[in-house]
């Protein structure tokens, strides 16, 4: 059972039907031979996952009264981003996974040609749903969010930690080069969900150091509480396979640090984290229990 | 040697160093192991290639005096969707291609994994490039460009033709099957291509209807000429393996035409498209000849 702080755990269960409405609806399988990649797509994306990204965009814009259904459609577009590099992630050139959120994989459910595009296609559909007027009435809005997706998503985030993290097989990283990579590859996202809020009020870039900071801190927590459960989870809860890294003699911070450290470790960039949102009140609350979840969670 | 029309060869001759300098500059090789990356995404796309989809948003963009550079960051980032696509549409679970503008693929000169993770950054590097504010001053020009690019890149556009396409194997398509098909796969991104000119200059949906028949009309009669060439051309000259249709047994224009009706068709298909342009004067000339072209080149 994961120990879920109060009061976020009926939020997330909210949270996690939402998104598989938002999914349900966004993916009507068409009448058409195209089916079996909106099928694939529905495989990968509903019934499953913390919707952790959502959570932090909805949070992060209850700091400046953003309008919640607005924050969902944000929230969305990153979950689709993170799909996306899950169905890519686990095909058998890169991670080689048939086991995802208790369910075979994409490339093992269907094909590996389906689950390419598959990926492709979230990856596309997160810049249409941001693009549509319904997500905010303000162009300016639209484009910044569509602007910062995409650089949290490509060679200069997720997709170029995505390759570190293919090329630290056949190299021997420290601590810093590990700490760059998870900024890149799960830091990236996690700071644009975390100042979409932000962009959405308008808040400017300069005013937005503390988030950034706060931001921070949780994807190195987050990763570290991976990295945890890698050595430690349990394979059935996860539902996946755990124990990767290690054999891939891959260096994680549980490798280099070792897990007492490691913990640790996670401990003190949570209360960082936190610390980063004592300009904000109650109505961070919810930005507060995010970061104590992300090392209590046991999955 | 291709035929290409009057004026129109030495503005692709610019057009392909222009788009090349572009990639050059933005593919910058990092020094970190994101190398390999880079190194693959620049394989994947300078040097080689018709440019044509740049082309027509140039030619598209002439029609209402848009700065030429924004024009061209446009053409960029559609250009970075279209490798994107080659990239892994030659992946062995898809096309399973070795060759591709006379050089190995991605995937041989590198790895699969590589491969896609290349595909996927130049996808998320087409909407960094558009959201930049060089790429228009007003931001409701911005957001319309990512969302339509984003449209005709996705599951409702040509990704979702590419899934229509691997189903052709196991389907006997007809002739408006294929139509659809195709409609999807190449034409939505062309009719992105030939819109972008009248998003720029904040010319309302309305008024482009002529500006969409050329696009639907220009887009059959390249895929029509493909087809062709896929059958007749010569394999040296397209840098790619020819004749997989047949092979794979898949109905195209060719195979449900004939040789003879298929050119006739080509042929009507470009007459109209230029007939959609009757309401334009000389600024719209190239555009012209490049109907004209899309049937006279030879690869």
């Amino acid at each position: 059972m994961s120990v879920i702080p109060f009061g976020l755990k009926p939020r997330l269960e909210r949270m996690a039907k939402d998104i598989d409405i938002l999914f349900d609806t966004w993916l009507k399988v068409p009448s058409d031979s195209r089916a079996r990649l909106y099928e694939a797509m529905r495989h990968a994306a509903i019934g499953g996952g913390k919707r952790l990204r959502p959570m932090l965009v909805v949070a992060s814009s209850e700091l400046f009264n953003v309008d919640r259904d607005r924050a969902m459609r944000v929230g969305f577009a990153v979950e689709c981003i993170h799909v996306y590099s899950l169905i890519h992630d686990d095909l058998p050139c890169m991670d080689d996974d048939d086991l995802r959120r208790g369910r075979p994989t994409v490339h093992k459910a269907f094909d590996e040609a389906t689950a390419v595009l598959a990926g492709d296609c979230l990856l596309a559909l997160a810049f249409e749903i941001l693009g549509e007027e319904a997500t905010h009435p303000d162009a300016f809005v639209r484009a910044e969010l569509m602007a910062e997706l995409a650089r949290a998503s490509g060679p200069s985030g997720m997709g170029g930690g995505q390759m570190m993290d293919l090329a630290a097989e056949h190299q021997e990283l420290d601590l810093p080069a590990v700490t760059r990579l998870q900024h890149l590859k799960t830091g990236a996202l996690f700071a644009f969900c975390v100042e979409a809020g932000a962009i959405m009020a308008r808040v400017p870039a300069e005013h937005r150091t503390h988030l950034r900071g706060y931001a921070r801190d949780l994807g190195l927590a987050f990763q570290i509480a991976d990295d945890l459960l890698d050595v430690e989870g349990d394979e059935e809860e996860a539902g996946k396979r755990l124990g990767k890294d290690a054999e891939a003699g891959k260096a994680t911070f549980v490798s280099l640090l070792g897990v007492d450290r490691a913990r640790q470790q996670a401990d003190m960039l949570v209360q960082q984290a936190i610390d980063h949102l004592q300009s904000f009140g109650k109505e961070a609350d919810t930005l507060r229990a995010i970061a104590r979840f992300t090392i209590e969670r046991t999955h």
